[in-house]
C-alpha cells in the first residue's frame, strides 16, 4: 500500500486551487475541465455533503448527509440513504435538488444544482455497496431501507475569496 | 476578559447534549423550553450556517453563510449578508427558506424551516452590526451593499444518533 504523504497532498491540493484560480483570471470563466478538476477534487476531499429538497409546502429543505458514494465526473453522483427517509419521499414527488459541498478553510463553497432519482433496483444498490455500509443497513446490500440517490447535475455555482461564479454542465 | 476553559465547556456541552436525549427519552417529544436550550446552544457553538432558498425555476439553493449576527431564542435569527447576492433576489421573490446547523462530530444537525425578510432600513442594520463587519462591507454600517436577513423559524427537525424528530415553534 502507496504511503500517503500528508503534507505534500495538501501542497498539491492548495497549488491546484490556486492554478484553477489563476486559470479563471486569465480566461474570465471556468472551462468545464477546470471545472470537473477543481471540483472533483472538493468532493473527494469533503466529508459531509450538504443535501436540498423541496417538502409539500414549498419550503426548502437541508440535511447533512455522507460524501457521496461514488461519482462520474461531476454529472452524476451517487450517494445513499434511508429509503423510509423523508429526503426520499420528498425526491420521489420532486426531484428538484441542491448539494453543497464546503471547505471551511479556505472559505470555499460549490453548489450543484439538478434532479435527483431514488433507484431502489438491485444493480444500483449493488454498484455504490461500501464494505462498511452495515453499519447503517444492518441487512447488508439488500436492506429494504437501503436505496440509492442519483444525482445528476445541471448547472453550478462556484465561491472562493468572497466572490462567486455560476456555470452550466 | 474572563478566560474560558475550552475542556471544561466541552465537558458543559456534551453533558447538556445527553440530558436533552435524556429528556426526550424519558417524556417521548422535546419540549419548547428543551429546545430553546438545546438548540440554542447548537447554534452560538456554530462557525457555520447553511441556508436554503428557492431559485425563479424553483430549484432549491443551498449557501453557506457566517453564523448568525444575533438570534431571539430560536424563533428570530439574524444574518448579515450582501444586499446584491443572488440569495437576496431570491428571498425577495419568494421567502420560505430553511437553515441547518450541523455538529460533525456528534454527527447531529438541526434545520430551522421558516420565512426570511430581507430589511434594509438603518435601524435593523445597526441592531446586529459588529466591529469586524467592515471587512465585509468597507463603507461601514451604510455600506449599500450591507442589508439583514431575519429568519422566522415556523418549524424544525433535529437529527441526532441517526434518528430524527420534526418539531413545531
Amino acid at each position: 500500500m502507496k504511503k500517503v504523504n500528508i503534507k505534500e497532498s495538501a501542497i498539491v491540493a492548495v497549488s491546484r486551487f490556486y492554478l484553477s484560480l489563476l486559470g479563471f483570471f486569465l480566461k474570465g470563466k471556468f472551462t468545464v475541465e477546470d471545472l470537473e478538476k477543481t471540483i472533483g477534487n472538493f468532493i473527494d476531499k469533503s466529508k459531509t455533503s450538504y443535501i436540498s429538497s423541496i417538502d409539500e409546502d414549498g419550503f426548502p429543505n437541508i440535511k447533512a448527509m455522507l460524501s457521496p458514494s461514488d461519482r462520474d465526473g461531476i454529472k452524476t453522483i451517487y450517494f445513499s440513504t434511508n429509503a423510509s427517509s423523508l429526503r426520499v419521499s420528498q425526491y420521489r414527488k420532486n426531484p428538484k435538488a441542491s448539494i453543497y459541498f464546503c471547505d471551511q478553510r479556505f472559505f470555499r463553497g460549490v453548489m450543484l444544482k439538478g434532479e435527483i432519482e431514488v433507484l431502489d433496483d438491485g444493480e444500483s444498490k449493488r454498484r455504490i455497496w461500501q464494505d462498511g455500509d452495515t453499519l447503517y443497513y444492518p441487512k447488508g446490500v439488500d436492506d429494504p431501507d437501503y436505496c440509492v440517490l442519483r444525482f445528476t447535475s445541471k448547472s453550478g455555482r462556484y465561491y472562493s475569496n468572497m466572490k462567486s461564479e455560476s456555470f452550466e454542465l
